[in-house]
């Protein structure tokens, strides 16, 4: 913290000397991440994606997106507040709204972006914010933006959420929470989470981003199970990128959450809105959503199966209560082989290290899809035993 | 600062009863902002999206779009590093490096992102940043993330900067700036913020938004035009969603930048990839620009003749440096108004009002793209000069 003198001449060449060092420590701790196209072919069984319900490459969905790009061209052209919103996206946020039961929703080209929004925009620097500890990267950007004062407290306990907000020294407040979080794919409290949250008088924003689609009546997603979409006090976010198969978020609450988030939300205002091809997508997906509503529960029992059966293989797996099912390894670096041996065995698994779990360990993390049969998880169970390295079992 | 004992039950119903006061007060300042969705037809004259370039409209960019939709399906499914990188964002990340002249690129979601995780992952606790004043809003999220000591400065001042470099407290530093404001279309004077950013061993970000596809040759952009968008200390985003006419962002800069990103920013590791209709309209679009790189001088003649006509009607208008011009408004109620009326007129226009103009002034914003003809400018000036308030003109 002291003042140095700092200002003298470096070489071009070396202004960003400090990146290869931050990349060869990474590299020691076996923590370098590449990227890794992968080609428009779908002979891989997909255990790493968020398709969860195979919508993504729907003829349907795939037909209206390429329609809509016809008709609306390629772009919005502009932000949602200037010439970015059409009359697709004002249909795909009636839809949504009248899907989940609520008074209203906003699109967003990500749903980042609609996370950062929520948090900001409902909070502030005469509010207070308690968050599970393992909420999305997203939401926790949406913290630090937010100038409140922010407790992260014990994952999953509504205990130790209302001791924060009894002891908090601003008069509103904001609880955060995923409803699905995405590394074990573990539920949040809902029910005691908006309990303790009316208690102390906050309002309860949840991030649905896993639920939406895969949990609740016809995959309304988890706040519609909990009985709390339509709630005046709880707002909701989702993204189109998974369960629709398409890209974007959104932000699904009462009508005056909506209103303030479009006329202060500094993460929609200053953003392009969503392609019209992304917008036609996710309403298409939500139509084949509403007609085949048994599309949820497949996920499911494919996620309890391939749970069970690799949990019989002796692996340290989470409990199978969405898409998301994840399997500890032993090592960072054990993680990212195993995972490449799955691919060369056919199947895409993800592979999930420091930063991006919150606990430390790595972990090969599986989501399923309501296109599994229930011989693609048995040969998935097959591919991931023998790839798996020494310490794997226990 | 108080504690204050604050937790006591408020009524679900009354938890969000302060945005309503907040939208009064907005309501009372002139300050409301509402969607207007538009519809597919074209009838109308838009001086107000970024769809600079006609681009987002083109039949062979759309079709491109509808092709690779039907071809990898209508969401990318995943973050970048686990299965939402297609070959199509690899090539192109490649066709955007090649074009302008970088060693790598890397694409997001959306330019917010691509801003965000530029700022974030090239500062941080070690770092100061110097910023102009008037630097997007996405930019500036970058800075209240990057935990950076943030100095913003006079507007397109280099000895601004160079004074807030040289008394900085941090060994590493960055400075910040628009190549193009998005409000006044001016330019910042690159080739001297680059000058002092090396003089003081400091990298140089600038986000060419505005500038790529409109400025420099072919449309390369006003880094490429200031010769600078190879150097070794040298950073620029840009998005996919204004002359290209698609959606999304890119990083471009030296390679050890990218894979930097790639393997830190939060903003790129934790969002889904870019929908493939939108990756592949960037490069449809990209491949027009280089077949017709005389596109760009047409939006610079019809910025320059627009402005110049409005000048001659005795308004205060910004210099036409790019594809972006203002007009000062007596008001900010006055000019909802002017929009209004120019929209009943059949010419949709921008209209930034506090806190989207940096200095407090409300304006017109007329954006002018390659497709305007001479005849419609002439008509825009009309409809523009009937449907002044009083005191538009000096």
């Amino acid at each position: 913290m002291n003042a140095r003198p700092t200002s003298e001449s470096v070489p071009a060449e070396q202004v960003f000397d400090w990146l290869d060092a931050e990349a060869a420590r990474r590299a020691e701790a076996g923590l370098t991440r590449k990227l890794r196209p992968r080609g428009a072919s779908t002979a891989e069984l997909d255990l790493a994606g968020n398709d969860y319900l195979g919508l993504a490459r729907d003829k349907r969905v795939a037909g209206a997106a390429a329609a809509a790009t016809l008709r609306w061209g390629t772009g919005s052209t502009g932000s949602r507040l200037v010439t970015g919103s059409t009359e697709l996206h004002a249909e795909l946020e009636h839809e949504l709204a009248r899907f989940c039961g609520v008074q209203a929703a906003l699109v967003f080209s990500s749903g980042f972006l609609a996370n950062v929004a929520a948090v900001t925009a409902l909070s502030g620097a005469e509010s207070a914010i308690v968050t599970d500890k393992y909420i999305h990267a997203s939401l926790i950007e949406g913290c630090r933006l937010s100038r409140s004062d922010v407790a992260a407290v014990a994952h999953a306990d509504p205990a130790a959420v209302g001791h924060a907000l009894a002891t908090r020294r601003k008069a509103r407040a904001l609880v955060v929470t995923d409803s699905v979080f995405s590394v074990d794919g573990d539920l949040a409290p809902l029910t005691e989470l908006s309990a303790v949250s009316r208690e102390h008088g906050a309002a309860l924003l949840v991030d649905d981003a896993h639920g939406f689609g895969v949990l609740g009546e016809g995959g309304r997603g988890a706040v519609h199970a909990a009985g709390l979409s339509a709630e005046p006090d709880v707002v909701t976010t989702i993204t189109l990128s998974k369960a629709l198969g398409a890209q974007g978020g959104a932000v699904l609450g009462p009508r005056r959450v909506i209103r303030h988030l479009v006329e202060t939300a500094r993460s929609f205002i200053f953003d392009t809105g969503l392609a019209p091809a992304s917008a036609a997508a996710a309403v298409a997906a939500l139509g084949v959503l509403k007609t085949e509503p048994h599309l949820p529960a497949k996920v499911l029992a494919s996620a309890t199966r391939l749970a069970d059966l690799l949990r019989e293989e002796g692996f340290a797996v989470s409990a199978p209560r969405s898409a998301v099912i994840s399997v500890r390894t032993p090592s960072a670096s054990g993680a990212v082989g195993w995972a490449e041996r799955c691919a060369e065995g056919g199947i895409r698994v993800g592979c999930f290290r420091p930063p991006s779990v919150p606990d430390g360990v790595s972990r090969l993390r599986l989501t399923v899809h309501a296109g599994l049969t229930e011989s693609d998880v048995d040969t998935a169970v097959k591919v991931i035993s023998e790839a798996a390295p020494p310490g794997a079992t226990s």
